[in-house]
């Protein structure tokens, strides 16, 4: 058997090794061992395996590709080129420079043929089950006998950094329970990590692990040998309930006749003199760089043509798919251009001044409302689904037999769901959420992270939102998080007074664009404002707005997020009998609010009145920017305890005599 | 073969059982069927395969114990209480109240016998991993013939919550590695999680995946069969090549004859009349709480009495050694005091002025410089030690085959790590680090908390620390990290400017006690600054310092950490030129400047001088507590990009003309 590539497969995957080589020589900075090594696989992919079109990235049926190793970029940028994307030989050479298509890892939406920002380890083979997932989804929702518009499969390369990451054990669990059969992945098996060989840590036996998740499992002994991975890849295919692992056997560096499979070759460019032995070894000319042969340019243009004509005949089914299911054709035309249903909001409920209800209650109550009027809003929680009341009680959940469910079972991994969110909200048309606890978005703070560097918008439900949440203690109880999620760039963080604000940030996260939003709400109930009586609660989509002026000019600002909003309430009429004029403030969301407009922002703070006093039960740092060092922040500065809820907030300052002492003697002190 | 307890057994283990729901009824709040389940399991463990001395918790060579699934704490707390240890039934009455010694989740510190503190989920079962290689390399380094001063076990009880959280399948998979043979765990069984049945989202196969890892599995169909569970610890005592796992089929809430084997008896209370029917069921008076039977507690304190004398014998052996080796008797009650070495300080280095060292390197210099007067300094990175400069390079790794190596491999596991190092900082004697990149420690932060939390004190070796790492790009370069790290309570974040701040840093971390330390180090060389110019790098032990005074009365002042701190050095005479008298403060240390007395701070930021200049390439947050808000603040409101180092500086304004723009603009407004 054969088990070489031919002459001009050979030159194909001979010139991505070298333009790799170069590339990064030029840069002086970055990975080349792993493009070497995957090559060959990558030739499969790009010329025989996956179905694509160059030209229009976004063709709907396109099989999704995912480098988890994004630090093998080169591997990728070279397939975009070479095969025709909107991506230049110049652009490669421009590797790593600012403002280029050629980052140090790939990006989404910078580079054209990127379906996902990868780098951080383990997070590209979590986002593909959501990808996966998401194709599931909508071929349950939009597939019709003879109209199957959604078939397509999620392909990823991942290395042994994303198998060691716990987040790919969680979703990779996830996906074997799910029978995800659409995964493809393969595994760069080229036993070098950066501190050396691989068996200095990670000698478990991986294919075991992944068939005991229930996948299908081939491992390929020669890394070179396109047409075992091609066959592979068939065999992969075929297994329509199970997701796909082939470990291929690859050589870092390979080509490189001194650096082959060295961790040196991982992530340091060659050597000016290396890269000579590397073009000579491989039948280049040391003498030149960046060289695409006209045979090996023709030979992918020509296997990157092959799409159109798929992505025309896709087109045209979709044209008849149109007359015979219009108003399928119209809300899947409309959700997966991001628009949302006219009328959606008619459906909202309103809650009545008095009633005592948590925000996750009035959360839970808005996604039930609204569930029938967005058929593509979908999501599920860590395990927590009766404690963030994030189930939507009318539809069934997802699994192997129900692809069309609307609710999502993530178990207790909190990291894939954030992974996996990333993978759904890629898939346009799907508006994705995911709840647990607000301490354990710790857990999951690098997907929020490449959600906000993507500028994509799944919608965190992060219940249990401070101290208040009492008896699971200290482990439980958030300090730190709301400001760690503030200081993400593109985040929002909205924590609602009461119910009827939490319906408005249900509003305000439907309708954002531009990054993640994180709903941020109670364990414990708290009282319905009277909007007749205070600001209406729409104010919460600005940000921050006055919810209760003072009785007279006012001499004091009190802000407050969430559940501290009743503190500074409470203390307005107090500090009345005190004859202090405090304007009461309620302050949902920091992001909001500085969207507003100075006149707004000023109308609310004046910059003249400086006695200002903020009250949240979490970490201080950043209130100054809204108290002025004059003002005060009452907030926590320790972990909570184990008790009653109302019992830590006793303890811990949050009592309405101590926001009018505070209060008070901000004026005495000013 | 009878595979029930006996009569006393059986009153034993339902005392606990029916303790456990007593005690959530009481407190109205908890999780009393995990308890009820394990009861035959903590039976075994705490009656006759653990060694313990109840009146000595911390008896070097006691067996520890981990209740991963912390929320089951209630079992832990009954067999603590009843085999003796400080803690009363009344403290049990007392579970969840304020101040009490029974909080929601078990807490390290707080009540004698708990190891460390459990409820994130998977926390627990990488933290014993961190304990059985602690007790490898104490034993290594300890043990000699006819001493086996360390041969102890590391016991755990965790869930299926546990072994979903990918910070198992990572800790699992090094475990293995490392073939940690006195790790025996339980694998509490119980087919129930919030959502429903495990099987809603976790069927894969959990034995064969273990058994990839390098496992030793056992399973045990009847969890209430006490002899098979004690047969199998003694099969998995006498593995001491593989780390074992014990598979117990449990039912939650056993006893219970309307919540047995149903979610609803996972985290509330089984309620008044359901807690009658427990009792009735196992044969208690339903009118009496909190009945301890007599012949219960004599059995379970006679079970706690074996460890008196074994521990008696450990200290008479361990006189004996102190004869025989009398260096290793003194390091040994030396450094498990938490005492550093007499004179440690003397090897570290100092750096040449003028010469260009990152400060990552410099790092690596102090480390090698320390190793040999910290015998007990161990430490590793996740995969990344040729990058984060944290290789003792005249010491073996740690491995299988040498338990006496002082590097560790953690693999590409930022979590496993800093979980095992939590466990590793718990092991009296020894002094742990762990280094990756910043942008990483958002893989970490759930441990991170952790040790705030439990006051511990490793060490957190984060380089890359910023833009200037350059062409890895968006993806790898911290914005929000250091606000983040810095918003945790007890964290103490360090991050000099120089080589020589390096140093101190490095000795402020080894003797800083009450949490943990992250030293914050670039990617790129740094010139080291002149100490006879300039204030004394011993600056850094005080959080901030006047680097460089003005050359008249200053009406400014500028600070910065790290790298940025050459921009203002460099922005001072220009400032000069302008007329302007910048004082220039170093501020490494937000942390350390908040523990010194208020006249120390007011000299170096006095009240009055308010025109203030903060230059961080980090998020802004926070930074206005020193600027004022007549102040600016030059940092990143965004996340960064793909290109060298020093063009993305300039990209994002960090330069010596900006910085001089921005001061000189702040005395114009002012």
């Amino acid at each position: 058997m054969n088990t070489e590539p031919s002459s001009l497969e050979l030159l194909c995957i001979n010139t991505v090794r070298v333009l790799a080589a170069d590339a990064v020589q030029k840069a002086n900075s970055g990975h080349p061992g792993a493009p070497m090594g995957l090559a060959p696989a990558g030739h499969v992919l790009w010329s025989e395996s996956m179905t694509y079109d160059p030209g229009h990235p976004e063709f709907p049926n396109r099989d999704r590709f995912i480098l988890s190793n994004g630090h093998a970029c080169l591997l990728q940028y070279s397939y975009l080129f070479l095969t025709g994307y909107a991506l230049t030989l110049e652009d490669i050479k421009q590797f790593r420079q600012l403002h280029s298509k050629t980052p140090g890892h790939p990006e989404h939406g910078l580079t054209p043929g990127i379906e996902v920002t990868t780098g951080p380890l383990g997070q590209g083979f979590a986002n593909g089950v959501g990808f996966a997932i998401g194709r599931e989804w909508m071929a349950a929702r939009y597939n019709k006998p003879g109209f199957d518009l959604f078939n397509y499969h999620v392909f990823a390369i991942c290395s042994d950094g994303d198998l060691m990451e716990g987040v790919s054990s969680e979703a990779a669990s996830i996906a074997g329970h799910l029978q995800l059969g659409s995964i493809i992945y393969l595994y760069d098996n080229n036993h070098i990590s950066i501190e050396g060989d691989t068996a200095l840590t990670f000698d478990e036996n991986v294919g075991a692990r992944f068939e005991a998740y229930g996948w299908h499992v081939q491992e390929i002994a020669n890394g070179n040998d396109t047409r075992a991975i091609a066959e592979a890849i068939e065999k992969a295919k075929a297994e329509t309930g199970r997701p796909s692992l082939i470990s291929v056997r690859t050589h870092i560096a390979y080509g490189s006749p001194n650096k082959v499979d060295t961790a040196g070759a991982h992530g340091s460019p060659l050597g000016v003199q290396e890269v000579r032995l590397v073009k000579e070894n491989l039948g280049f000319d040391p003498d030149q760089s960046f060289v695409i042969p006209d045979q090996v340019l023709d030979f992918y243009r020509k296997a990157g043509s092959k799409g159109g004509p798929v992505r025309e005949n896709w087109n045209r089914l979709f044209e008849s798919y149109r007359e015979k299911y219009p108003d399928l054709a119209r809300q899947y035309e409309q959700s997966s251009t991001g628009h949302l249903p006219e009328g959606w909001t008619e459906k909202l409920p309103t809650f009545k001044a008095g009633d005592q209800l948590a925000t996750r209650k009035a959360s839970g109550k808005v996604l039930n409302s609204i569930a029938s009027s967005l058929p593509t809003l979908i999501g599920g929680s860590a395990d927590l689904s009766p404690s963030t009341d994030t189930m939507l009680d009318q539809y069934p959940s997802f699994s192997a037999d129900h692809r069309e469910g609307r609710n999502f079972h993530f178990g207790i991994r909190e990291h894939a769901m954030g992974s996996i969110l990333n993978g759904l909200v890629l898939t346009p048309g799907i508006i994705p959420y995911g709840g647990t606890f607000l301490i354990f978005s710790d857990y999951m703070r690098p997907p929020i992270r490449l959600a906000s560097i993507m500028k994509v918008r799944p919608i965190y439900v992060f219940t249990h939102d401070s101290i208040g949440l009492g008896e699971d203690g200290t482990t439980h109880q958030p300090v730190e998080q709301l400001i760690g999620l503030r200081s993400v760039p593109h985040m929002t963080v909205i924590r609602p007074a009461d119910a009827n604000e939490t319906v408005q940030a249900w509003r305000a996260a439907l309708e954002h664009q531009g990054g993640p939003v994180a709903l941020v709400l109670t364990r414990q109930n708290l009282p319905v404002l009277d909007q007749e009586q205070y600001g209406k609660a729409e104010g919460l989509l600005r940000g921050a707005y006055i919810l209760s002026e003072a009785h007279s000019s006012p001499n004091l600002i009190l802000m407050a997020s969430g559940s501290e909003v009743q503190l500074i309430l409470q203390a307005q009429p107090r500090l009345k009998e005190k004859g202090i004029a405090a304007r009461v403030v309620s302050m949902p969301s920091w992001e909001l609010f500085e969207k507003q407009d100075q006149a707004y922002r000023d109308q609310v703070f004046p910059p003249a009145l400086t006695a200002r006093l903020a009250v949240e039960a979490g970490s201080t740092i950043g209130w100054l920017r809204y108290t002025t060092l004059k003002g005060k922040v009452l907030g926590m500065t320790e972990f909570g305890t184990s008790a009653p809820g109302e019992v830590v907030f006793r303890e811990y300052g949050f009592t309405v005599d101590h926001v009018v002492e505070m209060a008070s003697g901000l004026l005495a002190g000013g």
